[in-house]
């Protein structure tokens, strides 16, 4: 938060681990929060292989799928076989956001760069010249996962948006 | 793993906690991994505070309970009460290690820089001079968490006294 580096993903993955933990009760009720930490530990370990892709960055996106795919083939493919199943499908899970706990996961994902970039006067925003309707996107991602932390990372964005941290459209 | 720097500790404790989902099957039987995966992402928190304490620094082993302490009571009291409450009792847990799942946890806190030291021609035991006979002390603290783990742990440190990297005595 002190702006000086961008965090790795192991960084990433522990912040996300203790987020879930610290916010748990904006999870919906009956949520499996250990799935949810389980899941935030593994969803960025792909990156080992595929690199990571800047949310924003529309030639990436294209082809991240793929990527990642791959390299969670391999990557959970050195594991003895009914381990790496187990720890694919938390990947999966994750990535597909068809249970609760993937949506409440998926939405601390996309909860952390944003309290990051409001806290460093915009940050990764104001680099790739990100708008506040493109962000609103990610909100209705985070919405799925947490109405209560949709709600605050909206009021994060109009903040930003009248600081001068982040373009309107 | 390249020796090219130390770890901090979030990346620490990310890697303990994706190293309780892999090591799972070496936990004694009816252990709560989920408590486990939980106790070590909060573990080295108080380290913002008070430090890293080197484990085979025994000045700093002196005063490390008390600094520990105050920075768990400063750090986890910036929670609503509930919440500080239920994170400082689960650090609480890991270090007074009374429960199977602390012992676990701790037996992978201790391992994880012995497998660094193993596979760095001995990494900080070169620098700090540290002897198997000291790191067989915390081998005994792995066996208390689990038994197959402290095998595996002895073998290395075998291995490391043959090939040079660790003085025995």
């Amino acid at each position: 938060m002190d702006g000086s580096r961008r965090e790795n993903d192991a960084e990433h993955s522990w912040y996300l681990g203790m987020l879930a933990m610290t916010l748990a009760e904006h999870a919906p009720p009956g949520t499996d929060l250990n799935r949810v930490v389980a899941m935030l530990l593994v969803h960025d370990i792909v990156e080992i292989d595929a690199g990571d892709t800047f949310i924003y960055d529309d030639d990436m996106l294209a082809t991240q799928a793929e990527r990642e795919r791959a390299a969670a083939d391999r990557i959970f493919g050195l594991l003895p076989a009914e381990q790496a199943k187990t720890m694919h499908a938390l990947w999966d899970e994750f990535e597909e956001r068809r249970t609760p706990e993937a949506r409440f996961a998926k939405a601390l994902d996309r909860i952390a760069p944003l309290i990051a970039n409001h806290r460093t006067d915009g940050g990764t925003w104001q680099l790739y010249k990100v708008t506040a309707v493109q962000v609103m996107r990610n909100v209705k991602i985070i919405e799925e996962g947490s109405p209560g932390l949709a709600a605050y990372a909206a009021r994060l964005v109009e903040q930003s948006v009248r600081q001068g941290h982040l373009a309107a459209s």
